[in-house]
């Protein structure tokens, strides 16, 4: 496994970083974000959940964001479908890719999806079936693989279990979520490295959080193993990543900033990025947590100052 | 090289952690955290600067700390030695170890020092002559080993000629710093893969900055590689890390978290290291900015909100 020379990069703040989120953002600011996220050169952007408006209100506009995205030949968007309801919404657009999620554990499934894992099984396959129907690529989360709130340790065994399952479903990549922030990379290296005895490398992408401050040691190590797929949201939105319920998403732009300091290329312009961070910044109104904006931040209240 | 099973951290936030905060602390209150710090398990302590209290009012308490320091048999206190007079003052004290410090790059070293690299060298000397005379130890500071704010990049070849220089006149250990946070895991790796082919690992410190996010990621490519001494200031001390001058020192307790989740012994009992970080805290007067400072402090905020 040689260290890689390019890195994909997911962006996922759309989604998982507006969805935690006080502010409803309206769609045309909306769009207009994702927009600014094309032209920064990611290929890759998560841009709604078709998850009933009632439990998330910060994406009850998925039909009119995937209905106003700009058109390009090379990026994909991809939504999350929660349930059978999502998915008939989302066939009515033309979004290009749907994600499914589950857990490694069973404790956090049971909260987070209020299902035994074996239950849920049905309700994705169903997802899967009828988006492959549709030519549409699909993306499988898996939760809690490096430990879960509830249970505490996750068996590599159970992460296999799970990741299997979703390959043979059809699954297209499967995204795997540090979702509490308490991987550190020895794990990340020791979970990889069972994993990969089972699961072909490249159908693996990794979502780490830095709620700990262990996500990009935690990239560095997976790079190591030759990992090149890693999800991440731009200025870290999802807000402060101590707070309750918060994400702590490992930031797009801290994320970028480290590769192309190592000279690993991920077809991002950081110029761009960082102006389409400074413009979600204005929308939610208030710091974004990334070091990189913190840097940032802090540079233009120096030079107000003079 | 095998995966250390051990790590020494070395405490330097009652010297580099309060030289960068605004308010002055009590002596009595350094104190205070000292033997809190001592309490933790904490083995090396980086207490005061005898420099001139004009520069560092935070440390013009020098004299009084050392004085006061509480005994115990296996700590050993250090202080940092800027010139001939902070050297005078020093041997008047008991303090065990002195520190000098100079930069792997002209520009810094011209701006920190007011000298030349090679002027500075006779400076340092007579510290460590007069130092060794008296049976202390010597700790010797490189700063701007991966990155310098003035000359930009750093040549291998110039740390390697500073380190030798240094350990040639009697320097006890090197202390590498990344003094603006720009080390990458892949140039460390690199970095420490040439000067270990002049300079022997064991009397190689790493003093990382978390200013960019990577500080936990640089101790990780740098265990990978065997190094076991690692310096950190408790709960980030020493400022916000985006503060014009602020340090954005690597976290004690971050570092401690990452080694313990991996296994790796450090001698700190955790619950009182997080105590020591309460105090500080407490006597700065603002919330750390340490990770786990972070969760701590929100964590109880929730708590006071039930």
């Amino acid at each position: 496994m040689s260290f890689p020379k390019e890195v994909f990069i997911k962006e996922v703040g759309p989604r998982d970083g507006l969805q935690n989120e006080k502010k409803l953002i309206p769609t045309e600011q909306k769009i207009a974000w994702i927009e600014k996220l094309v032209q920064t050169g990611l290929r890759y952007l998560e841009v709604t959940s078709f998850v009933h408006p009632k439990w998330i209100p910060q994406l009850a506009d998925s039909e009119q964001v995937v209905k106003h995205l700009p058109s390009h030949p090379d990026v994909t968007y991809a939504a999350l479908i929660p349930n059978r309801k999502g998915l008939e919404r989302a066939l009515d657009t033309p979004i290009h890719e749907f994600s499914v999620f589950m857990s490694a554990s069973e404790g956090h499934n049971k909260r987070n999806i209020n299902k035994t894992i074996d239950e849920t099984y049905s309700v994705l396959e169903e997802v899967v079936k009828e988006g492959k129907a549709t030519g549409r690529n699909i993306r499988g989360y898996v939760s809690t693989v490096f430990g879960c709130p509830y249970d505490g340790d996750v068996a590599v065994s159970q992460v296999v279990k799970v990741s299997e399952r979703l390959l043979e479903m059809g699954v297209d990549e499967l995204s795997l979520g540090d979702t509490i922030g308490v991987a550190n990379p020895r794990q990340v290296q020791q979970v990889l490295y069972e994993l990969t005895k089972y699961i072909p490398q490249e159908k693996i992408a990794l979502h780490f959080h830095n709620t700990r401050g262990m996500a990009l040691a935690n990239v560095w190590a997976a790079l190591e193993m030759g990992f090149t797929i890693f999800d991440s949201s731009l200025g870290g939105l999802g807000g402060c990543p101590y707070a309750k319920g918060a994400s702590g998403n490992l930031a797009t732009d801290d994320l970028n900033h480290m590769l192309e300091s190592m000279g690993v290329e991920t077809g991002i312009q950081t110029s761009q990025l960082m102006k389409a961070a400074d413009f979600i910044q204005e929308a939610v109104g208030k710091s974004l947590p990334s070091h990189q904006m913190q840097i940032r931040n802090q540079m233009r209240k120096e030079e107000d100052n003079r």
